[in-house]
């Protein structure tokens, strides 16, 4: 086995076992949900492995329709092919070479609550002639009290995703953060997408194992915080205007990804897994 | 006052004086819903007028949030100024002056009842060094028995559209009714949006009269179409199952706007009206 082989292996066996313990963790909290708030059972995840083609790879899609998680997609997926003509000159170290490899998992959670926010994560290693690593994760708080800077909620995941980038390097956070910001922005309403988080791309610093090192960080973060903050906010109860507020604010997110999201207009236009990409869509919206 | 400025008062005049007929048709439908499948009171158009800018035109913008309509736009604009560099290679006649103006009408109903078809209508006069007339009407039923060639719904909406084509030119209808399937799929769906109707653009035949006859003939045909559509279906109850289908196919609509229809792209991404445009948005949406 070739070292880039090797790496490909590693890469892709985390990702698996970072969707597992996200599951594992999100079920755990479907099944902690006060009942007098949620009604009905709790939700569980179905997989779904699904095949890109022959010899083009694959994934495996988490969805779970559950009474906390109102629809959550945890997905993972180890492409690769060519890529067409077309994008050829659009990705890096393609344009000699149009074979491609590429991993990762992806992530978005539409919580039935309004009071927890909604988040998004995902995390990825793609080969061409270079390789890196690239993802983040972010918050998307509904009701405008919590669309702040200063927001608890979004106090706690900066900080997780703070310590994760400086445990690495402490130039990634603030650079990160302002990737994200400027990233997650919807020109059109100028308002941004959500408060924000990390966001990374292009990154190989030389030294693999130091920067696999940092995306698993950046998991683990996820993992220890999100979590967290739904303990924190599931036993809240809402109004039905607050769960207005939420619908609408979904509307923004269904905006961005159809516009402006890259990973979505990308993966539709180039004929990706079209039910994975768009599990992401909120199952319930309003414009009102 | 230059033979060009009378086609644009013309033009103008036309697009305001249908938007007031439809609006006047579409309250009388609001007001003759039977009660018993309709709740509340009958709606009403609110008119917005806005301003694009000094010296750069504007439009009124008619919403009507009704119990029978239960989200329609139904909005008039006349805007001129300059197209951005990025824009003058894009549009015909920009290249070598930049200046433009526009009219035009556009309506988008989603109605209440899943067996009402949802409808869209598009007028316009475009005038750079060059100038021409553009637009269409298309249905989109939202049951899956109706989403076919042969259903009744689609067979009236398609006479009525031929009807206003063969008036002018026996080629307009199957031009147009192919530009319109072409233009309203979805490719990542591999779906049409509707059932079809016509599309066309960049109509200069060298008979301004004639060319604007056409685009008022279509107009009169959507109003004479689709108001008896309505009343034909607004009687018939529909079940929870019936509206569930409605809602996710709405969905469709949605991904079709934002991520490929040159109206909505375009404005949004060239400092349009943000709220009229978006106005198009069904007000109640899910992927399940």
């Amino acid at each position: 086995m070739t070292d880039q082989d090797q790496k490909k292996r590693q890469t892709s066996a985390w990702f698996s076992k970072l969707q597992g313990r996200i599951c594992h963790a999100f079920e755990q909290l479907e099944s902690e949900a006060p009942a007098s708030l949620y009604g009905g059972e709790a939700g569980q995840f179905e997989k779904t492995p699904w095949q890109r083609g022959p010899e083009q790879g694959g994934g495996v899609a988490a969805l779970m329709r559950g009474r906390l998680f109102e629809k959550v997609g945890v997905h993972v997926s180890e492409v690769y092919g060519e890529f067409s003509e077309e994008f050829r000159t659009q990705i890096p170290g393609a344009g000699t070479d149009p074979r491609f490899w590429a991993a990762g998992i992806s992530l978005i959670a539409h919580m039935r609550n309004p009071k927890v926010p909604a988040v998004h994560m995902n995390t990825r290693y793609i080969v061409t002639t270079q390789d890196w690593f690239g993802g983040g994760g972010d918050l998307t708080p509904m009701l405008a009290e919590q669309r702040s800077d200063d927001a608890p909620d979004t106090i706690r995941f900066h900080a997780s995703m703070k310590a994760a980038c400086d445990a690495h390097d402490p130039d990634y956070y603030p650079k990160f953060r302002d990737w994200c910001d400027r990233y997650f922005y919807l020109p059109h309403r100028e308002e941004p997408r959500g408060t924000g988080g990390i966001f990374y791309d292009r990154l190989n610093s030389g030294n693999f194992a130091s920067d696999f090192a940092f995306t698993k960080d950046v998991g683990k973060a996820f993992l220890d915080v999100y979590p967290a903050i739904v303990r924190t906010r599931m036993g809240e109860s809402w109004s039905s205007d607050e769960r207005e507020q939420q619908l609408i604010q979904r509307g923004r997110y269904v905006e961005f990804n159809l516009l402006y999201d890259k990973g979505t207009t990308f993966g539709l236009k180039t004929g990706g897994n079209v039910k994975t990409i768009l599990s992401s869509m909120p199952p319930i919206v309003k414009w009102p």
